[in-house]
């Protein structure tokens, strides 16, 4: 008894190759699952042979563990979260510690760690990515919640992250629901980079009639270059596989696509901070178009739009494709970073930039040589305001900018969409705007409602009401929140 | 003593111009404000030789009322709500009305109702639109909440709203939080509406050298064809309008547009409903985007992009402009009424699509014929799954997707960005899409997480997991939810 050094609950396959992962790097787990038949189906399979402790009741679970206890959850998120730690607490003992390794939202996170700093339990909300391979052979873990715990499991995280250049991907991110933050919006930078490499798998494909072959030489030489990454190399490797009967197995892939939510939370976050993430929100509403499958068939049957004209040679514009996803790549990260820097204001957290590019650099789903440069971007600035500021990456979008716009043109005139790519385009002509028109923005609500308006002749603050129509009264509107 | 017809606690704009508006209409309306000197100023002011009778109390607005009282508060939406709700309580008795005419999320809405109901009180949220002008001369009223007060409030509700052929712009739209809910919607596409007409303006100032004089020359004859609107039609006269020193004065507002919150939970609202509300999204980060205007003026001095080479002749690129307006604008109401229709079958509301057209004609800030044409839309076909399935808007957008594109490949061009304008286009091609590259993305989720993929050649709910990379488990995810 008491010989195990961490538990685990949850043995889907995120929590059944985390177990493995940890068993290999010499670390005893016991496995717990509330369908009790899986943990005998995994000591009997992939289990077989390994020092892993099979319990089939959370009692037996925690008896089994070294103290302070290590109880790491790998379930679905929300209320089945909620349901174990309270079936761990009658169990536990001042110090134990709850991780919650799940895809969970942060603000459950930050209430957890509240309620369970009043008993005495220590808990950490982390991030996992890197999807099953990740799990096995080393992912991206982002820890946060109470730092008392971090000394605890910090050995065990590294030792099963992933490494790059010897660094593990794991480093503690800050307090309450940072962790889970930090991974959710890595979870949207997910939802934006697939995104955008689908749009760039459509352009080729409808646009530049090109075959799965094809497609699968220039994903792979794609990765050789700038767009080293982890879903170019696996898109490569998709539009090589073939189905039983010979062809193309992409083909036979039903384009309705599902989500887990974290997109979604991204989305809704930047919303509530006042954070233009238009990428990845049209990367989250992309996958909600692609779900009405059976409206969009009969939309396409009357719905009229240019007839394709696919080009002679389709050089010029493949490389134009990859100067647009590269580009595009670079403003959701930049979103994603102003998202992250406008949470870390509003919660009081105090974000490592360049740690966080260093967690994401390696065993998650975006990992990519991309990521070297933002570190590197932190590394000459950690105070750097906005990605695009960084002398790399303003010169990336330089050399890249007369492509992209030149892709998205080609998309607009094929009738082939490409709602990420050429959001990014729009929101980097907006960003580098002196002046935009939202003046007539401010001139209409006052026009209407009365909200007043600033002028570029008097200091900020000062607000200001015309009456536009002559009929309007002097009452203004009492003053409006940003 | 309870000679009053109602009662209106908040003397902001809005309020006072919709008592004065209730005086007109031949209704003896009791007027509070927490701030009493307002009372005092509303009474020696607009309120001059009127019957609205002043009180400085909440009991002395009470007693003042006719049985079962209606009293509306016309405040701040949020936490002041719920305080004069607390106030209100003691001094009432069953089947007395409280009415809330401010911007109140829905959820609180219905929240409120479902309170006060326990107390025998009957709840209305109401969203009121057409701002300062709208109040005083007939706003569109969207009421919800308790349908045992719509009786007691109807004749005041139609007597005070718009007209449009004889047809008041106020009809009962659904229990609890209904009202309030296409309220929403109603500020969502005024967003949309909004932003289209500042790219535009963007379009013409920047892109073709036009000055305002012109601009307003041609949002004036805009006024007279399709895009006739009220928007369309303040937006020529701000145009029109000279500061003290004989400029123009839209040149002196700042460019920095502030926002009340409903297009964003609009936003919100759409990522919790999985429905694509790509335009107004967009449109509310182009807010927040312009708020960054410090930001901005730094990026602008490193950042680079083409150089606008401004056309000799800029009438063909007027026409587009216009048409892009167009196309966009039926994109943008497409998308709030599939919000419409999903938040319907979400919250167990009986919505009428044609009847919301109806109380949108005339009033609001949205008010156009375009919406003349969406009513008719569901005269013909109450079912409309989607309005760009109807004839007219069908033909609508056949006619002007050739100068849509243009003008959207023109501001690419010319570095201009029309976030919202080419959000609705690539909507658009992604709608009449039969296929989407989504399944490359399923493809991409069941490599990295085992998420499994349905196929084209299986019925749907069938599900289905490759070992793409020959090293992963025959473990799938446990099923996602879309």
């Amino acid at each position: 008894m008491q010989q195990a050094d961490i538990g685990l609950i949850g043995l889907a396959v995120m929590g059944q190759n985390l177990v493995l992962n940890m068993n290999d790097h010499g670390y005893t787990v016991a496995v717990y699952n509330r369908t009790t038949a899986k943990v005998d189906d995994f000591m009997a399979g992939p289990a077989q042979g390994t020092e892993i402790i099979p319990t089939y009741s959370i009692s037996q679970l925690v008896t089994s563990l070294k103290k302070p206890r290590r109880i790491m959850m790998m379930v679905k998120a929300g209320e089945v979260v909620d349901a174990f730690i309270e079936q761990l607490l009658p169990h536990l003992e001042p110090g134990d510690i709850i991780i919650d390794g799940g895809n969970s939202l942060y603000t459950d996170s930050e209430r957890r760690m509240q309620m369970l700093t009043k008993k005495n339990v220590l808990f950490i909300g982390t991030g996992i990515s890197g999807g099953e391979e990740g799990a096995r052979k080393g992912p991206s873990i982002m820890p946060g919640g109470n730092p008392e715990a971090w000394p605890h499991v910090r050995d065990i995280f590294q030792a099963i992250a992933a490494k790059v250049d010897g660094v593990p991907c794991c480093d503690w991110v800050g307090e309450g629901g940072a962790g889970h933050f930090v991974k959710m919006v890595h979870n949207g930078i997910e939802y934006g980079d697939m995104q955008l490499i689908c749009e760039a798998y459509d352009f080729m494909s409808r646009g530049l009639a090109l075959d799965e072959e094809q497609i699968a030489g220039i994903f792979s030489d794609w990765n050789d270059g700038l767009l080293n990454s982890y879903l170019i190399e696996i898109s490569a490797h998709i539009f090589a596989t073939k189905d039983v009967d010979g062809t193309p197995l992409i083909r036979k892939i039903l384009d309705s696509a599902g989500q887990k939510g974290t997109g979604k939370w991204t989305g809704i976050n930047a919303l509530e901070l006042g954070i233009p993430l238009t990428l990845i929100a049209e990367a989250v509403f992309a996958r909600c178009l692609s779900a009405l499958k059976e409206e969009r068939v009969r939309a396409a049957a009357v719905l009229s739009g240019p007839i394709p004209q696919i080009p002679v040679d389709p050089t010029p514009l493949i490389q134009n494709i990859h100067d647009a996803l590269y580009g595009a790549k670079i403003i959701s990260y930049t979103q994603g970073y102003m998202l992250m820097r406008e949470a870390a204001k509003e919660y009081g957290w105090n974000l490592h930039y360049g740690s966080i590019a260093l967690m994401w650099r390696g065993g998650c789903i975006i990992r990519s040589v991309f990521l070297d440069n933002i570190k590197q971007a932190f590394a000459v600035n950690p105070e750097l305001d906005n990605l695009l500021l960084d002398d790399f990456f303003q010169k990336a979008i330089e050399q890249s900018q007369a492509g992209w716009r030149q892709a998205t043109i080609k998309g607009i005139e094929l009738g082939i969409p490409m709602p990420a790519i050429a959001a990014g385009l729009s929101y980097y002509d907006g960003y580098r705007s002196a002046r935009l028109p939202a003046n007539l923005l401010q001139a209409q609500r006052d026009y209407f409602g009365a909200h007043t308006y600033e002028r570029i002749d008097k200091p900020r603050g000062e607000f200001f009401h015309t009456d536009w129509s002559g009929s309007g009264g002097k009452v203004s509107s009492s003053t409006y929140t940003v």
